[in-house]
């Protein structure tokens, strides 16, 4: 039999799709699952969104034009423009998720054996994009007790080698929930031009920020050349399997060559992009942003709240995104939830995403777990009391193996 | 400014795409261009499947799992069924329209530098996925003479070299037409065997058959191992814009590592799964494309009778799919389509896609075009009787160059 390759062997297998099967089989038992692991809101897709595709006019449903439909674009330009970024549609591809964007980004900016500086803890299908293209992830370990927050820039600078073609990040991030400072985006700014960096910014989180303010860097125009924007309208449309994302850049060259990624895969789904067209059009959609935002901020307050009392449980407070990743008292944060998925007594109980998963450093990451709060506030309070009763009980039944 | 990388600056950007812009501009001056250079079908989307989208209940748009919803895979599996395959859900992944199923099966199969066979002329995005993904194409010509039927078993296997992981060929072929015979599927089975590579079929067009009968890979159970399908209902529904394909194995390494890198982006497109799912339900689906491809027998009919009178064309009649690739008595196609874009003096003009583009080993094909023919009778007959004058005129206004 021919072997498959050794790219597609290395490409990771998410740990929480090991521990998915243990959530699938409790519930089979009677038991109710929190599901605190997964970035999925639970907010309803707005009506305006889902207006659009109901009710569009097709007979035929021929390729789309592969950087997107004209109104798409246009939709994606007006969001910009309000955001303070004069963009042209030239400088806009709608892609199949901010998935593919990065793909296309890693894509245009490496080739294989290349490598792109991340920040660590980061979203796990960075490396899984990363192992398909054949780029390397440098990690950047940056600490809990920090906020996750960079370090300082010597210590970026020695991780640069002559093969760091890109710096790759997002802001607000998953899982940290970080949102960079003004001065630590003008440090990776200052070390793009230093070091003819591309910068590639997820900036998919934009509107989820609870302190400070978020900087795009779409601000930057010293850097206008050197950054490749990812977006999506997953999270702040609480319309992920929409598959509707965007790839900005001013660079010109970069854009030709997303554009021919983006024809060489023909186009990106019709509907969906006339509901991001239609949710656009909205008068209402300002107002149905910030609504969903306020939850969050509720989410936030009081997941961290709960959080803070649970004896062991360490965390610097996030300043964006839905996650927080936070220290436990245990050793293997996976084993814990393992446990808690197959041993646990309660008749519910809780799952979150182990932590080593989000760190390419081996030993990284191992006592912590992302929590989403895409929950309401009532289901947060009893998920971190099933979790505070699971420590205490896993504690002990440790002491007793 | 920082470098973009060499395989993006390798992917191909279409001939086609040189030549839209004169088709736009000789629109916008009030001639009307009839597109015989695209496989954009013109038959309306069926409307079970429209149906499917615009009643589908969701509330939150979430992540749809991502080797598919099961809903769609349990509908891909009972296509096969009745075509007399029995698959389980596991052996089939939904993906983002054959195109991702293409790259996955090259990502899968293939590391940076290995090789894939491929007859050529061939579509020309398999260019696209292989530069992008780092895959070598090694073409094996074949002739308009012979129908691009494939050549002796002894040229094939002369073309194979030690790098070369795979055979990937469409069925009925796109931009040919050739569907090929038992003996040919045979011998390609034959060498997949003897030199363990893997197979990759592109079944998009298997219901377009006018002549003899298409034999699918899967009917193969000795090269069950090697066999990876690629399918899409783009054309058999005539909904190209849904990006709804799918990658079919029965390869477990194969159908793991492909369904790695399904998770990696996620999910396919939720509306689009559903339409399909209630298009696979609706009990006049096979009546719809009956008529469909009864359509596309006429067209056939007609679109090679009117070739055959224009002095200099030469083709043979194409069994499936719905292209013919005829040769012009011109030395470069591509200007002769240039010509007839910008100086044709009529009101009405017509586009092929030039032959070159479709294939990888210089110099071949420039005294070809590719037709589809995805327009009604009447158009057709005027779209030929339009290339039969642009012939003569382009012949003699050459002559006085």
């Amino acid at each position: 039999m021919p072997s498959i390759s050794a790219r597609s062997q290395a490409a990771p297998a998410s740990p929480i799709r090991r521990l998915y099967p243990l959530a699938v089989e409790a519930k089979r038992k009677g038991k109710k699952v929190y599901h605190l692991n997964i970035g999925q809101p639970d907010i309803p897709t707005p009506e305006a969104f889902m207006r659009g595709i109901r009710e569009a006019k097709i007979a035929v449903l021929d390729y789309a034009p592969s950087p997107g439909i004209p109104e798409a674009l246009e939709a994606a330009r007006a969001y910009y423009a309000e955001l303070g970024f004069p963009l042209s549609s030239e400088n806009i591809l709608i892609t199949i998720g901010g998935s593919e964007a990065i793909t296309f980004a890693l894509t245009v900016t490496c080739d294989p054996g290349d490598q792109v500086l991340v920040p660590e803890p980061f979203y796990p299908n960075y490396l899984g994009y990363a192992r398909l293209t054949n780029v390397e992830i440098l990690p950047l370990t940056t600490f809990r007790e920090e906020g996750f927050h960079l370090p300082p820039r010597q210590e970026i600078e020695a991780r640069l080698t002559r093969g760091t073609k890109a710096i790759l990040f997002s802001n607000p991030a998953n899982p940290t929930g970080v949102v960079y400072t003004e001065r630590e985006l003008d440090m990776l700014v200052d070390l793009a031009l230093k070091y003819d960096l591309f910068l590639i910014a997820d900036e998919v989180y934009r509107e989820f920020v609870y302190e400070g303010r978020h900087k795009s860097l779409l601000s930057y125009p010293e850097a206008a050349d050197r950054v490749i924007l990812v977006d999506s309208i997953s999270k702040r449309l609480s319309a992920c399997g929409a598959r509707i994302g965007m790839l900005i850049s001013r660079n010109r060259e970069v854009m030709a060559a997303a554009y021919k990624c983006a024809t060489i895969r023909l186009s990106a789904p019709t509907f969906e992009q006339l509901g991001f067209v239609a949710f656009m059009r909205d008068p209402q959609r300002h107002a149905v942003v910030a609504q969903m935002i306020e939850e969050y901020r509720i989410r936030r307050e009081v997941f961290c709240e709960e959080l803070r009392r649970i004896p062991g449980v360490t965390f610097r407070k996030p300043e964006g995104a839905f996650y927080v990743m936070f220290g436990l008292p245990v050793q293997d944060s996976e084993d814990f939830i393992r446990w808690m998925l197959t041993e646990y007594p309660g008749q519910e109980t809780v799952m979150f995403a182990p932590g080593a998963g989000f760190y390419a450093t081996p030993g990284r990451g191992h006592d912590e777990v992302r929590g989403a709060y895409v929950l309401n506030v009532e289901d947060l309070r009893r998920a971190c009391a099933i979790l505070a009763d699971g420590l205490a009980l896993y504690t002990a039944a440790l002491a007793r193996r």
